[in-house]
């Protein structure tokens, strides 16, 4: 098959020839029908977080079983799926207690040693999966915990979205923050991320969604999520400028960027009792740092891993949004582009192109 | 009547005579039986938090209703009360909503610039109350929402604990933290406070509470507490230490000394998903700095004001509970003084004497 393969860090994508394996008893070999690019992938791509190469990337897609391993009933050829990060144990402590997105059984949904590796070169040399999924190819070959089943009038290159971003959006507000109607919310950064958890936050019955960006333009976008206000990052400090709107600060900010700077605005903007939730990735070796004070008013920060989300629990619930109409999906996908064109879509993320560029397979 | 005035940061205390005012409509006059010694007032004492001089420090206290304002319903003369931090208003939103240890109503439970101070001394001059309440004195007047009405047959010398730090630690635990019976517990300083918490976590019913101090005294005191496991921090990093005996991190970690570092190991000491509760006060302008990836794996950091308690709700439970024998406080009152006493109380708290130094007046 045809795969994207990341062969330096930093470094572009290559299209090659990969070989993918057949289904082990628990596994489960996808057709790809979508594939979106996510900021995280860029994050690896420009070497902001490790990983191992040669790569394929690519976590946030939807397609069509083509085969499954003996022992996997879950699902079965010709169902309609999203994989999902994280893959998840269904063992571990976390697994059991509502939180598969930080399982830490993650030895048992791998190969083992033994076994040939999912994704090879043709002359056998092992290519690594992202994070066990790796969209960013024709065929994926993951673990039965990596996927959803959804119903099949769900268009796929809308479903592909609520495999990472859409998910990761919704669920930091409705599982992580856990967002109370009528409340003031902050979501800082209009990306695909913040647009949705934007648009959770309004879904949530927040009264008053402060977006905050530094360009105009996605402030404009994130009123049609939801946003009842608009904070522009350039135009003076944020904290300051959701301070006066709200005279107090807001009860839930969330972080959708991935910067520890963000991340001092979020939780400095929030009033006595507030909570700051951390949904972007802030690289490696950065310390977010907070005035020990602040703690003294009850303020809190967590963050929030793929929205806390309980994945085939959540997943089909926010189809039904979509198809109910409350939830906007048609509206993120800004380019409809094909493999062969993923590093043009990269280098229109890196220029602060709106919302998502997806892969569409023939 | 006689107090203990601080006349200058950083100083001592000194015995004088201050003139105490008549109640207003919602004041209460109330004779102080007893006053500890908190971690807190030293800390205003050193000038680590700002403060306005001449002030009276106090401010865990409990005694008998002097006299009464002519709208308070609450008490009458003759009831028992323990003196609460926060005094709250009762009609912000924080207090509507169960958080009344955060009021953000201060301006409703004081004086109005027309009114005579509630201290002041024999030739006018005002006295700064500390934080509404001053019980290092033989009188205190505050508002009927800064006290909490108890059985009589309540030993008013262990009461008055309640009014601050067994609040502090229990509230942490059970209303700020809401630790689950079976979880891991770490505690991070075993003065009066961390004690508290430790014996929180016990009743709680938390499997494993493992205590973490300088002191091998103060850790043998934890385990009478309900510490299952003491880890000395000046044998060695405290975080490695836990994580050594936990394999993995705890559940919930909780800073109950004040100290930017002791925040950061807190944090440190979690397993994914678990939640550090800082209960101290770390001084103004330190930043708590928190490594930006550990969010990924939704770790969380809240603060604890008064252990998030509803005091009318919660002191009543606490003080059954003691009555019952499950909650220590004989324990905590280390040495019982005089109110000349009071800098020796201090200085004893300073070289890091067990528990609790307790003015009792005759």
């Amino acid at each position: 098959m045809r795969a994207a393969v990341l062969n330096t860090i930093p470094g572009e994508l290559e299209i090659e020839e990969v070989a993918v394996a057949s289904p082990g008893p628990h596994e489960v070999l996808i057709r790809v029908a979508a594939a979106g690019l996510c900021h995280s992938d860029l994050h690896f791509i420009e070497g902001k977080y490790p990983y191992m190469t040669p790569a394929v990337l690519g976590h946030e897609s939807a397609g069509v079983v083509e085969a499954v391993g003996d022992q996997v009933t879950y699902v079965q050829p010709g169902d309609h799926v999203i994989t999902c990060l994280s893959v998840y144990c269904g063992g571990c402590e976390n697994c059991l207690t509502g939180h598969p997105s930080i399982c830490t059984g993650a030895a048992a949904t791998e190969r083992t040693a033994d076994q040939p590796p999912r994704l090879s070169r043709n002359d056998g040399e092992p290519v690594h999966q992202f994070l066990k999924m790796s969209s960013f190819a024709e065929m994926m070959l993951i673990h039965e915990h990596g996927l959803v089943k959804i119903r099949e009038d769900m268009p796929l290159d809308r479903a592909a979205l609520i495999g990472c971003g859409v998910t990761t959006g919704l669920g930091a507000v409705f599982n992580t923050a856990k967002v109370e109607p009528g409340t003031t919310v902050a979501v800082i950064g209009c990306g695909g991320i913040g647009l949705n958890a934007i648009q959770g936050a309004r879904i949530a019955g927040a009264n008053r969604i402060i977006a905050v960006d530094m360009l105009d333009s996605k402030l404009e976008l994130a009123k049609e999520f939801g946003a009842t206000d608009g904070v522009n990052a350039g135009a003076g400090d944020p904290v300051q400028q959701v301070m006066e709107l709200t005279g107090g600060g807001v009860h839930h900010a969330f972080e959708a960027i991935g910067l520890k700077v963000a991340a001092e605005q979020a939780f400095g903007m929030l009033r006595a009792g507030g909570t700051a939730t951390i949904i972007g990735m802030i690289p490696v070796g950065q310390n977010v740092e907070l005035p020990g004070v602040a703690f003294l008013s009850e303020k809190k920060i967590q963050g929030s891993n793929m929205g806390s989300n309980r994945f085939r629990v959540d997943m089909p619930r926010y189809i039904e949004m979509y198809m109910d109409g409350r939830l906007k999906l048609d509206e993120l996908v800004s380019r409809r582009i094909t493999l062969d064109e993923v590093n043009d879509g990269f280098a229109a993320m890196k220029t602060g192109e709106l919302a998502r560029s997806v892969i569409v397979f023939d």
